[in-house]
């Protein structure tokens, strides 16, 4: 398994798959640099005018809600559904849910669209499967990735989708299978949008790889590691940014299968 | 008076306030990484269907200018008057006040609103004043702080607002009291969106601090202070950004306590 | 020939050019910090109100299509006309041209104002030739720069700009001069929007250089030695992106002179 994750790393290094974001302002030249840093080619446009073009020319689709807008909701709609009848993988990312009703009223929308992946913290997972019992604060996650776990089983039950849950561990949960990746560093907290990384990584992988489960835990697992490696080497939040575009770059083979630490929690 | 500024940064680093923003493209990400950095949590959302429930849901608001446009000038009026309504404090950043016609168009609707704080260089706040004799030269400040004073006190007993005039010298004018911080470093001028930074830090401070004009002085001589270290140790102003963000994340006490240069310029 | 580059440089830095950017969400926090470093002044402002007082103050314009949209165009558009009444200098970057009929619609708008310069990789300036054969794989160019010269020559004669192709080499196009600038490195093109920045920094010296096929040259060869430098002190994109601020910024004449690497390739 560990074998076959760093695998896809190489294929990603390889066939630099060309991915659509349609992302919030706060990360769009972080996510545009990471997936540059892994051997992805980034487009970044949301015009509807557009979108569907570029979903045409692209390998997979990733739509990040975190600075949404009525016009950009528009044209993550209409990806998302050019991207369903291309048969083109998307990920979702569901910043912030819970947060407004706008902000959910809006998700419903587009998880109804059958997302491939949907990847959030604890709080936004369970604010998406309406389990959520506490409220949102913000953007970061109040719960424990654990304790999301059931909501991720409904929310892949109800759409298909394969749900990633980021946090100290983060679980990936598809319909046969749930798996635990335990890397990773504290100091991430402290860095505005390596979720959203995340995620990008995710469509990243999607776009080059057949097997979609296994996408979503090299992508998984590929962040958690280099964002390891680079809070070990930082001196605060400032240079773990930096340091983690260096790593994503330069991770080897060695570094990511003696650091990986997987579990699976449940298989069919 | 140093110890309570110090017990300032502890209480935003304990508490950590969750802070509404609506600012500018350009330091979207920077502002998001200063306020995670110094143990804050921040929020960006603008749609106007959302803003309100944001506001809502924080402890302070901050609003800037710098790439504005009319959708967002909604949201940023809903947002501050929402603030009002429910009695929580927010700061206003009046980027390139004085450049244009419809900048100053509206400044005026929002310093109508009585911001808690307003922060800009001495350009801006003379702009905002009326009181500019000389040209905007666009977001650089071509005034001396100290030139700006008069602004200051004119637009304090105008709005009610706090006024930070930022510069080589900051100067903090409340309705009693004027106080100068003399920190900082003039490499910072070549770092893009540093005041903007200073802002947003006073919105994470007066979304925990009781004391308002206290609340200013401390993320003001934490921004300066850290923007001084990490000047004296960057080799330009790419690597002063990066150490910034560490800068903000480790600052100790005897740090802070050594280096902190006030001064009383008034008191009632 | 070289020495006067190097007194361009000095220009820029002395004369603090203000350069207005209506350019892409992906770069603008690294585009104002890279004219920051280089001592010119950036103003960030898409307003339909007030792109054209902000043309009105300033030295020159560039124009970014990175992430269009229906209101920005009409921003650009607007600028770019104003640009040409008051006889300022404006670039153009046609990002991912050929990428979508909308994006090719806007740009033909553009080019038909007759930008001073455009700035593009050479699969942006083929497509904006209507003479790339390949298709664009979204921002990333696919094509030598050398086999663009065509398009170069084409889009000179019918539009009057110069044009300077990006690639592993450099080519500067105006009527009776081809030049080519064989300097930068490999590991650029990991990190995101340095194409961009390259753009913004022609801008900057079109802001205060007389001669503008040598504004041109300077910037583009400014641009490809600091991030030579910067690629071999960097361990990967991350710290490539923060050195080469700080190269920027610190540049001496003894390094641009020996690094230097000029080819005329044509000359009436």
């Amino acid at each position: 398994m560990v074998h076959l994750l760093w695998e896809n790393i190489l294929s990603v290094r390889k066939k630099s798959p060309l991915v659509h974001n349609i992302t919030n302002y706060v990360v769009m030249n972080t996510t545009a640099n990471a997936l540059l840093a892994i051997g992805a080619s980034p487009i970044m446009a949301h015009a509807p005018e557009e979108v569907e073009d570029m979903v045409g020319i692209c390998d997979s689709l990733v739509i990040n809600i975190g600075t949404l807008e009525a016009s950009w909701v528009q044209a993550m709609l209409q990806a998302a559904s050019k991207a369903n009848a291309l048969h083109k993988p998307f990920v979702v990312d569901p910043v912030g849910a819970g947060a407004s009703a706008y902000r959910d009223t809006v998700l419903s929308q587009l998880v109804a669209l059958r997302p491939t992946v949907i990847r959030g913290n604890a709080s936004e997972i369970m604010a998406l499967a309406h389990t959520n019992k506490s409220a949102t604060k913000g953007v970061d996650s109040t719960e424990q990735s654990n304790e999301a776990l059931t909501a991720a089983v409904v929310l892949n039950q109800k759409f298909g989708s394969i749900i990633c849950i980021s946090g100290a561990q983060d679980i990936i949960v598809s319909k046969d299978h749930y798996v635990q990746v335990d890397n990773g560093n504290a100091l991430m907290t402290k860095v505005t949008g390596l979720g959203c990384t995340a995620t990008a990584l995710i469509g990243a992988f999607l776009g080059c790889i057949e097997d979609q489960q296994q996408a979503v835990i090299s992508a998984t697992a590929l962040m958690s590691i280099a964002g390891e490696i680079a809070a070990e080497q930082a001196k605060g939040p400032g240079s773990l940014q930096t340091i983690l575009l260096d790593t994503l770059y330069t991770l080897t083979e060695d570094e990511f299968k003696n650091r990986i630490n997987l579990t699976t929690l449940y298989e069919k």
